[in-house]
């Protein structure tokens, strides 16, 4: 998108806007990369670098780091069209001194960028540096159910939980990448770090003995009927709010449908059934605790887990563009006190988050999830919402990533496109001075988020 | 959206265009606002400060109008990057003489607004100013199926039925907004109003045995089977087009489905399961008078009723965008000579209604529907259209407005992405001359209107 | 679009580059047009005309082609906003020496073209003087399973069979305008011109004996249950790539569902239904013969055939936008070493194309289809799928021409769009170099139709 002299005013007003980030999986205890390994082994990288016919061998954890970047870096040159490759220019520039001018990363910048990362991230300040070139204020977790949370009471580290990754069944690693560098043993700017509760394990993996055990655990209570599940959720909110969290979260796939079940049929599902097919009901009582506990609840709409199969690392999720807000239309009526932001995967379902969010006073859009986190699909999904939704209701933007030198090149990639949008839209046909569509893009940026989650 | 001088000149031109408005919900007796509470009791006032957190105390219908006047202006700060905000600042100006340099309305504004309101919609000639103003020849209505339409022959206006509005239940209101100000007995433009017969009521409705009384009454036929179905019918029709009617027409549900039923599988709905579900076969009867008594039928597709249990009058309606045009196959191929200039609720059906109407000679485009009535998804339809569907079939906008004074700001809207699709798609890329361009949306804007619906 | 000198800049260098074109139903005995009733006997002029209010008495077979030629351009006036009249007006440019600056073809043009065209296209060397201005290399054929292709072979023409269109009966003509004008004996430029192997009728009609018939005789096997299937459709495979078929194509209904299908369960649909609903299996077997004999496999997905059953000829089928990518998970994760270039019917699914060509190394974009073939769907479906696929893996474009003339005009439409795309979101905000960028719309061009068809 081109930039004219309005379009740079404006986004250069946005730069100076503090950040809260509502949607990330850093880990507080490791946040920031400690070899360009992270970086790189972000699932973007691999599955563009696989997608492009990298194969799988050097992804392997057990691979030489160095190795892996140079196969990464050396397969750019097939995608370096992407969004996800600006993305990686932005890192080299900001963080790693790669030179300006260059308009592109080659294979033969692999081991240059690599040295300059091991350097540049070994600096003990180097969290701080990120948080500040980022103008990072806060940023929000994802926690699970029974993440113990310790290091925002000052607990040592390694008697912590491990924060799961929600997209990563219970064998694969839970960070982004395929490092294995140790983490601190507390957070070095805890402030920082804003816990919230996933709920994905809660509401789809209750059949399992293990999980039941984890919530057993967490909660005290022995779950054999509706009154001490909810008993046990309770427990889990009060943990989770008593340590800071602003938020609960969770994905679901396009099929789902979330149902108020009896206190009966939760009965005969957990003792006839092996606690199968609760999921539609947890979610409902989920979202009562979400009510008593004054927490928002985020819905990320549209996931098919291991679409496919033999994909890299998180690179095997995708989606069917067959889904409908229909199947949250009891949801939305019955918890009028509990506010949804709502996240779609697809950009075709914008028009009905956008319609949603114009009637319903508490259905909010949140952010461009996954694969609508391009530019053509954020143009096109925030020029919609802007212009039917009001202002107050619209959260931005999130990063959701997993290191913290993402939050920069992303929320880049966003300002860029909401200050063309705003400029277009707003301010070159006179609607708007090019203060007020300041002001609009801040609510979008940063004081819907601090009204919305209470920060 | 930025207006150079060839998008000024296309605008400025298409501007002097007399317009015909296809489909709106104008009372020909009460065509115009009493007062500012007229104006912003619309739906798309209410529904956005309700949503933005406005609560319904000062929604009652017996609230005071210059009370919820100020509720509804003071909360426009939380909605004013809307469309529909914009609208009430192009009335504030053309009919207000709100002042031009001012580029937003402010709680402050609403008293001032609210007596400017009082003193220029009380003149005598405000419904001619209106219609001079908003170069405005004719307006489509939309009529119940017993409105006795007796204004078109010039008796007394206490003596005629209710225009209802076919968007809300037989207990609300028949007008947009809360105010009860008396209507006129006779229209005093009664050319400028053309009666449409609206049949949602009879295709969904005729289970109650209200309908049936009313079908009755105003048919003279006892409706018991498929014969006397149709004769009912035909007389509903007669009565329409001897007093001027120019079209039929529906909204309907994404999941609707038309059908032929045969007269025996009537009967046996209508006496062994009184009268439920002949829905579908009503339809196909309504096609099948649209055809004997040559109206084309304006078919809306996608609304779903009362998602928003709790959502203001008018703000509950949804939609669910898995829906498609292939459940009207039937119908269009079974009537070639029937015209259906059909609507569509979400932009994502957009390719589907232009590849029909592209393909099938009696399937129109027609205009921006409700939530698919703001810039970004105008633009985005409008050129998918304009570059696939032959000129001549474009219906290019309706008001669907409640109120005159709506007229002249939502068709301003339109113009102003018209002129900018035609610059950027004809204009500057050598394929078609300004005049040219300007003649292409004046078949959008009057002449397609004239020759589809004989007026 | 506008075109200022960047885009002038990165289209000239465009369109220098030689053209292959993987995907048409062009005729190697007749390729060119004979008369401009072969050009405007096209589908897409045909039924825009129909559409627009032509009857269909002057597109009979036997009507006379000045006549029909008269008035398909007589009602051009109705839809020269359409992207297919802006093709036409490019083929009377470049091939009829229609004046350069008028900008619209009218009625009275009708009989100087048809007879420019008589003159014009008879000269010996006409087929070569359109290869030469189109810059075309190669074009790919479509060719049913049993086509004889002795042309490959140097063998006489009147030996060989038809090349049937996919998209007809076996009651229509094969060729895509109304004319009979004689074919050649021999294509005069035989290494132009690429087989591909299209398989629809086996998949969707195998239960007709009389394409059982043929089968054995192009196979040399009696079918009677799976083992059977197989060898005959590897001997099919095996007369395709003897004579250098490049690539295996098929189009599928938006609800076709692939499966595999066990040996019994082949031998219980043949031997007691008659060898109905074999299509999902047929189509397994066929993925196996495309890994077996390294051909890439062509989707083209969503179209429903006869869905206007009075319209024009080839103007029938239309769509169900509720379709969904996901139908081919298991054919995408079964056939790793299979490469399926899709094509979907509705740019509505184009996230979907996008998101499965950015996981899936075997997933590639192919091209913008039929309905989805204008410059709007065009323009936001490139854009999508330009940052977030690999660019290695973008096939840009096909002509799905029926005659050569129309290859010009379809390329020079898409060239035009790449051009701007690459300007807007690479050029101008600094990302990429203006060589860059022509060397990223080459890829899509023509780079890596070579590399995935091995042409």
């Amino acid at each position: 998108m081109p930039a004219d002299q309005l379009v740079q005013n404006i986004e250069s007003e946005l730069s100076k806007v503090p950040l809260i980030d509502p949607h990330s999986h850093i880990d507080p205890l490791s946040p920031v990369s400690r070899s360009l390994d992270d970086i790189l082994g972000y699932h973007y990288y691999t599955e563009l670098a696989h997608s492009a016919g990298m194969g799988q061998t050097l992804l392997a954890k057990d691979a030489d780091p160095r190795e892996r970047v140079r196969e990464i870096v050396r397969f750019m040159d097939r995608y370096d069209n992407t969004a996800q490759y600006a993305w990686f220019v932005d890192i080299a520039r900001t963080f790693l001194g790669f030179d300006d001018s260059a308009t592109k990363i080659t294979a033969s910048d692999a081991d240059t960028l690599f040295d300059a990362a091991q350097k540049t991230f070994a600096q003990p300040d180097w969290e701080a540096q990120v948080i500040q070139k980022s103008r990072l204020e806060k940023i929000f977790l994802t926690n699970e159910f029974d993440d113990p949370l310790e290091w925002k009471r000052g607990l040592p580290g390694d008697e912590r939980g491990r924060i799961e990754d929600s997209r990563t069944s219970s064998t694969t690693p839970s960070t982004a990448s395929l490092s294995t560098a140790p983490r601190q043993t507390a957070p070095l700017n805890p402030d920082v770090y804003v816990p919230c509760l996933r709920t994905d394990t809660l509401v789809f993996q209750l059949h399992l003995p293990e999980v039941r055990r984890r919530l057993e655990a967490i909660s005290g209570f022995h779950v054999h009927d509706a009154a001490t599940l909810r008993m046990a959720l309770a427990k889990v909110f009060l943990h989770f709010t008593r340590n800071g969290a602003k938020a609960c979260a969770i994905s679901l796939p396009p099929t789902f449908h979330p149902a108020k079940f009896d206190d009966e049929h939760v009965y005969e599902q957990m003792h006839f059934h092996d606690f199968h097919d609760l999921g539609p009901g947890v979610f409902w009582m989920i979202a009562e605790s979400c009510r008593d506990f004054r927490l928002p609840f985020d819905l990320m709409i549209g996931v098919n887990r291991r679409v496919y199969e033999k994909g890299v690392y998180q690179g095997q999720d995708l989606f069917d563009q067959r889904t409908s807000l229909m199947h949250y239309k009891d949801v939305f009526n019955a918890f009028p006190d509990v506010t949804f932001p709502v996240s779609v995967l697809t950009s075709g379902q914008n028009q009905e988050l956008s319609a949603f969010s114009w009637i319903f006073p508490n259905v909010l859009p949140n952010g461009h999830w996954w694969y609508s986190n391009t530019p053509p699909f954020i143009k096109k999904d925030l020029t919609e919402r802007l212009t039917c939704v009001p202002k107050t209701k619209l959260i931005g933007y999130y990063s959701d990533a997993y290191k913290l030198e993402f939050v920069k090149p992303k929320y880049g990639m966003y300002r860029r496109i909401l200050a063309n949008v705003l400029a277009d839209e707003f301010v070159r046909g006179g609607q708007m001075s090019e203060t007020d569509a300041v002001a609009l893009g801040t609510h979008l940026l940063r004081d819907n988020v601090r009204e919305v989650f209470k920060v």
